[in-house]
This record gives structure tokens, sequence and C-alpha cells, in this order.
């Protein structure tokens, strides 16, 4: 058996973060703490002797610029690079730009969480004509698929399942180690594909930004035990920040 | 006749620039300086309402830098990248490394100025033991040809051409505006081959830092005219300070 290096890094604290905005495909750009946690994580995969070969993005700007400033921290800004939408952050629908507090208060608390947690009930649509939809965004010009206008997990799911099983698994098979940059809800996706976890426990994995998380694979590219951060003390720590917080992991 | 646009970005200030050292393929860093000047690129770019939708840039971590930063500066982060062994800067041989001034006092001025300015006579081989040789370097284990030991320009051009002629006119030919970010003599060996300038006549050509240099080309991807600076004035000023130090060029 030939063993597969897998790194999941989720990128840093985002511009609406700070401002408690649902964001999903608006791009944003990440904070100056953002932008550290980016360094931190870089640093770590040095100092771990971690080093990707190859590096899969999402379109998005915090995702590349978390790329970016990791791998100059890991003195790999060399690396070949593929951004592709299929890991792209769930889209939030007509949510996004809306502020989340005000949001729980016009539609009630029940309404707000199944928009947040629920596995496969998406948001309202959101119209071409929002300002925060992405229709006329250049960068979807050529994208392989219909572009969404909402999506619940099941749909991040969906369209990310191809993407992993073609270029991610291609360059897996070929031997290479793999950086994936995304965000919370499409690497809580390619968790449960590895991890095996259900459609009504995923909601509640954490998963905490800035921290290399690392999967060996095998042949199969079949997770070998769960995975491990690099930094396991600031992983629990983030995980809970994430999660008492009740909102970061939408962004 | 499709008009096709290209864009020349050369890199900004490194760290061996400050220190005057034979740099060549030893992959320095940007200064603060050098970043500046490719946040202004990136600048021009957004300003003018040139934006590539391609990025090729060489395997160095100031040429990388600099695309990273620049178009970031122009909102055009997530655009699809190249990056190939065959943009990086002319390998300054058994020079890598070495004190500008010390070594035109070592060998004198008629060696040092062959050394720097011939078209077709290289400086001596870098061993493998050197310090500042790349032999090892994991980002060349897979280059497609022998990895040089010391190159004058005609060599770079040698090596340049078929990456112009295959994944950059492949660019081209699809309408894409294509971004090259790169080095002092690999952009000069691609403005000689643009503009048809004479052997004798290319090493007083000066390309300024950090500020766009456009071609319109036509369907045989030959230059319509000569290629013109985003910032006429701020070039003219680059290019006369180029000259004046005398050193910069071969960065």
């Amino acid at each position: 058996m030939t063993e597969r290096t897998l790194i999941l890094l989720r990128h840093g604290q985002s511009e609406w973060n700070a401002l408690n905005l649902f964001t999903g495909w608006v791009d944003v750009r990440l904070t100056n703490l953002g932008a550290l946690e980016a360094e931190r994580g870089g640093a770590l995969l040095r100092e771990k002797g971690l080093l990707p070969d190859v590096l899969h993005t999402s379109l998005l700007t915090r995702a590349i610029q978390t790329a970016n400033i990791a791998l100059d921290a890991a003195d790999r800004a060399w690396i070949p690079v593929h951004r592709d939408w299929r890991l792209n952050e769930r889209h939030y629908g007509d949510l996004q730009g809306k502020n989340k507090a005000e949001t729980q208060e016009q539609y009630g608390e029940e309404q707000f969480m199944e928009w947040r947690r629920s596995f496969d009930v998406p948001p309202p649509v959101i119209s071409d004509e929002n300002e925060y939809s992405q229709a006329g965004d250049p960068r979807y010009a050529g994208i392989d698929a219909e572009m969404p206008k909402t999506e619940a997990l099941k749909n991040v799911i969906d369209r990310l399942m191809p993407y992993w099983n073609g270029p991610i698994a291609d360059d897996l098979n070929a031997g290479k180690t793999v950086l994936v940059t995304a965000h919370g809800n499409s690497l809580r996706a390619l968790v449960k594909h590895l991890e095996g976890i259900g459609d009504d426990e995923i909601s509640s994995l954490n998963i905490p930004t800035g921290i290399p998380l690392v999967y060996k694979l095998n042949d199969q590219l079949e997770a070998i035990g769960k995975g491990e951060y690099l930094d396991p003390e600031a992983a629990a720590a983030g995980a809970a920040a994430v999660a008492s917080q009740g909102s970061k992991e939408e962004q």
C-alpha cells in the first residue's frame, strides 16, 4: 500500500466575520487577523516538514489569499495551483449580505436554525438583481454546471464530489501531497466523506480556521484513521470558539 | 483579425538588489519596496481596465509574489495560474551570490562587462556543491530539459521560446488576455522576439520594474506596434534609473 497525504486548511477571519454577515459566495477579503492565521498555518506545515506538492483552492479571494500566504510562509509559493468553483463556500442564497442577528429576529429562531443547520433545506434563492448575487461575475463565466443560487450542505457535497473524485484524486494517485484551502462548509463536506459522518451529525462538526488538518489515505483514497490537526491544542480551542460563537461555521 | 492582448510585468526590488549581489536563479524575496511596486502595477491594471484572464509566472518566489500582489490589487486573484522554469531569470552560473563590485574588481572591467552584456558568452558554470546552486531544489525535479548551470541571454531565448510558442500562444489564441510576470532577462528575451530587436542592440534595452507593458498582437501573434507602458512617464524614469545603476537589469 502506498500512503497518500491530504492537507485541509480553512481560511481565517474575513472582513464579514467581524461584521456578523452571511457571506457565502460574496468575495470578501481576509482581515489582518485572517492573514496572520494563514501565516501560522504555513509555518506549521514547514515546522512539521509537511510540504505540499500541489494546491487546490476555491475561486474565492479569502481562500486564495490564505493559500498564497501559507505557501509563502512554507517556502512553497512555486507549487502548481488549481482553482475551482466546486471548492467554494456554501452559497447562502438570499441570506448573503444579511446580518445574522437581524435575520434571526426577522424570521424567528426555528426558521433561522433550519437555514443554518439543515442538511438539505437551502435558504431562499437569491435574485440576479440582488447586489450580493454572483450572476455576471466573470470568474464563473466558464463553469461546467448551472450556477448555484442557494445551497444546503447536501448541494455542496453534490457539486464537490466530482472535483474530489477527479482532479484531487488524480494528484493523490500520482503520489502528490495535496493541499486544499477552502471554507467551513466545503471542508465539512470533504471531512464528512472521509470520516463517514452521518447526515444528522455533520452540522455539529466545527473545523477551526488556519490549522492544517492532515489525512493519511490508502490506495482507494480512504482515510486511515481520523484527520490530525498539526496543532491539536489550538485546534480544540478553535473548534470550541467556533461552536460557542455559533456563527463562524457558515462563513 | 482578432486582436490579442499580452501584458508583461517585471518584478520589483528584491532583497539582493539592495545588497548588489548577482541573483539569477537564487530564490530571494521581494523587499517592502518591491511589494509596493507590485501593488502599484496591479492598481494600474485595474485603473486602465486591463484585466488578465490567465497568469504565467516563473518558478521564482519574487515573480510569484509580484503576481499574487498585483492580481489581488486588480481583484483578479482568482484567475488560472501556470508556473514554469522557462520564464525564470537568466541563470548567472558561478557568479550567483557574488557581490558585483567585488567581481568587477577581481576579474577586471572587460571580463565583467562581457559576462553582463554578451549575447552568447555565459559566465563560468556553477558547481553543484556551490551553496547558490539549484541542484537538488525540488521545484526543478520535474523539468522537461537539462537543468541550466549558467546562461547567456541567447540560452534564455532558446529555453523560453518553446514556452512562448506553446502554453502562452495557446492562451492568446483562445482569446485570453495573458499576464506574464517574470524577470529582467526573460522579459528582455520576449521583447526582443516581439519587437525584432537585434542581438547586438538587446543588451541596452532596460525594462523598468512594476509597470505593466502591454502588447496588442495579430492572429499570428506578431506585435502590432511597440509595447506600451501603462504609466509611460514612470516607465521612462524607471528605465533611466536602471540604466544609470547598471546592475538592476540582471536581477
